[in-house]
């Protein structure tokens, strides 16, 4: 029996017309028939998201402060949702009194912050499934307790425990035709609420579509398909159709935003295929990420550009020959809870590429310091400002004139390489710029691999 | 007043035609006072080096094996030299009566090999002060007791203790015109015969240089200069005039050998000049190595490599969100006594370049099980055969281009590229290739930095 599980984003379930669209793509496959929905997103630029309006509530509420404009702006949101689909009445009073009873509970705060936040999601799928009844769907919610979506017990952060699979594997055999679930949190086996990290109704579908064996998971959002670079640097860049979740990962991970970065994990490993689709363009293919793929003439798949990074550099004369030198200055970071990306060495030197925002002056001076006096550097300096660009593409270790092509565009964009990483990862090349030349790099690496 | 350091290497001391070489330079600039000589060295292709002869003797004495053929070619080859430079038969008694009664000592084998090795040093040493004398020159053998070359009592592996410097300095008031040293050895505190590690004689050019704070520090061995690449692998290389320390340190480590790695640190921690010279041409400038230098338009400076090293590859999903990672892999390695080089590392991989001489197959399997189960690692192997290219100069890193021109040589000589390490250093640039590669991917980069 061929499943699929389609993931709905926040622009996809904003109002009632993008529900009426997202209804009109469940019909369109009797395959779908797990529905995963986010809490009502953006409806043009200067919106509000449901779920933050929903954490100033649960915050005004708890400092004692004016919260009730809070809850007239969401029973108003979901009001007009409810209104405009047809639905009766009941709907909006039930998920009022939901909205009380939970804000003013007596939970500790942080348990009760995750139940409010909760709510997006959950309100939300009990009127898309409500209206899928009232055009003749044979469709339900289902709780993620009756799905059976159990989770470590960290609020803001759950990660799901393994018991949770075979539970969601039963689900096959539900009567309904449709199953609507919502995103972004679990419950704890003590029977607590418990959110995802935020993007997390992308783990949700993840979860279940690896539970389910779906066939396919599809992650329905507000875009064509990945693109191979930023569209905020290069105007209508080339559409990717298919990657591996490798270069996935690897396109993610610097600057890549469609995905909360590690939300597809659960699906990754079952190795269950994910196709990203735009909901307001469901006839477009989308991209597709799968775990294999055949090898491609132009084996570059997307340039992926992130800034916010710095340099630690050590330098110390003879330190190649210190045994146990990086050990002790990843001991020294370690210590400060300072993780590092990279780490470029030389025979006497030693450079730890980090992500700024882990660091404070403080933190700075005294992670140098240490350096300095633990281990003798000769050299301890932060340069701050870096970009790293990424190049992606499976089998670029091994195809002969990708670093030709990079440098050669770079240079001819005027831009400095600071720094060049090839060869540790099979399926990406790394180079570390000035980030006030990012712009400039990406246009002409675009220009050398994608318009040539 | 200016003050010389000239060292003679094997080469320029291998017979008395060398020698009479030799003495003219030494009288042909009087601020050559300090002149450090090796034992007698090869004087074509397929000859013996003194020490090698005194090893050979050290080791079939203390076998109770056959050694007189070995005292007999060691005593004629002195012979030779004094008999050719015309120096009194009762040297040359001296020199096996020396000989004869340091290996007969009741000392410990490693000390007893030590003050062998030695003899090779010391003997040429009173050989050429002596010549020296007999052709008027103010000269006295000076034996490194005497000039106060106190070292650390690690037999065949000495270090030269601070207190040297000071006694050395004295020796600038010396009555004589010129003091031969014995270069390779020292003496302990207690009072022993400690060699350095082979090649040692630079190391004691370097001591003597940095302790009467020479001017210059002369290296005089059998080539002009050092070359911009290996002349074994480019015909008729360009010569290097003058290099920096730093850039003279990158290019040693991957395959120049002129010098003995680290023998010059001595020199360089006090910013003493080094000229690198050849005595059997000693009108040409050589090469010349300083601590800084004017910035050149072509900034490469010279293109080194090396074979035998290998790549530990180690990938594991998520591997960037693990502190601690990176520091747990480099105890393995440490634990097991294995340094490293370079460690390029993506998200959730890293390598970690080695020595491969380093390895055998059982620490090789022992290694990868190791990081298999402490580190639970998806990926461990290793992959052997690897070159390494250093593309080196001052202002490498800030000088837009020099990535471009090195992947665009490799690339057109059809050299995949394993790995590229640009940015830790700031002198150089690093590749790996395959090995069998070596040669097309040097004469390529040869031709496009030095030939255009």
């Amino acid at each position: 029996m061929s499943v699929k599980v389609a993931k709905f984003g926040g622009s996809s379930v904003a109002d009632a017309k993008q529900i009426k669209k997202i209804s009109t793509i469940i019909l369109d496959d009797p395959t779908r028939k797990f529905v995963i929905v986010s809490a009502p997103g953006k409806r043009h630029e200067n919106d509000f998201k449901m779920t933050d309006i929903l954490i100033l509530l649960a915050e005004t509420y708890n400092n004692q402060d004016v919260f009730e404009n809070y809850l007239d702006i969401i029973i108003k949101r979901f009001s007009e949702i409810i209104t405009d689909l047809n639905l009766p009445s009941t709907l909006i009073h039930e998920i009022k009194d939901t909205i009380i009873s939970t804000i003013s509970s007596d939970l500790p705060y942080v348990r009760k912050l995750d139940a409010i936040k909760a709510l997006g999601e959950d309100c939300n799928a009990k009127v898309i499934s409500t209206y899928l009844e009232s055009i003749g769907v044979n469709a339900t919610y289902m709780n993620p307790k009756d799905a059976g979506i159990v989770v470590s017990n960290e609020p803001g952060n759950a990660q799901i425990l393994q018991e949770s699979f075979q539970s969601l594997y039963e689900l096959r055999e539900h009567h309904c035709d449709v199953l609507v679930i919502p995103g972004f949190f679990g419950y704890s086996k003590e029977g607590h609420i418990v959110t995802f990290s935020r993007g997390g109704s992308d783990i949700t579908g993840a979860i279940v579509a690896a539970g389910v064996q779906a066939n396919l998971y599809e992650n329905f959002t507000d875009v064509d398909s990945v693109f191979t670079v930023n569209p905020n640097i290069v105007n209508n860049p080339k559409e990717i159709k298919t990657l591996t979740y490798k270069e996935m990962r690897e396109l993610s991970y610097a600057g890549f935003s469609v995905f909360h970065d590690e939300a597809l994990i659960p699906a990754f490993r079952r190795s269950i295929p994910v196709a990203i689709k735009n909901t307001n363009n469901p006839s477009l293919p989308g991209t597709l990420v799968v775990s294999e793929k055949q090898k491609q003439e132009n084996c570059v798949v997307g340039i992926a550009s992130d800034t916010g990074f710095c340099t630690l550099y050590v330098g110390k004369y003879l330190m190649n020959r210190e045994l146990g030198f990086g050990r002790k200055l990843f001991h020294i970071l370690e210590n400060e809870s300072v993780s590092f990306e990279h780490t470029p060495s030389g025979i006497d030197d030693m450079s730890v590429i980090i992500r700024e925002h882990q660091l404070t002056p403080e933190k700075e001076a005294k992670i140098m310091k240490k350096i300095k006096e633990e281990l003798k550097a000769d050299t301890v300096s932060i340069h701050h400002n870096l970009a790293i660009i990424m190049i992606v593409g499976e089998g670029i270790m091994n195809t002969i004139g990708i670093a030709k092509k990079a440098t050669t565009a770079l240079t001819d964009a005027g831009v400095n390489i600071n720094m060049i990483n090839q060869g540790s990862s099979d399926v990406s090349m790394m180079f570390g710029i000035n980030a006030e030349d990012i712009d400039s790099a990406i246009q002409s690496l675009y220009h050398e691999f994608f318009e040539n």
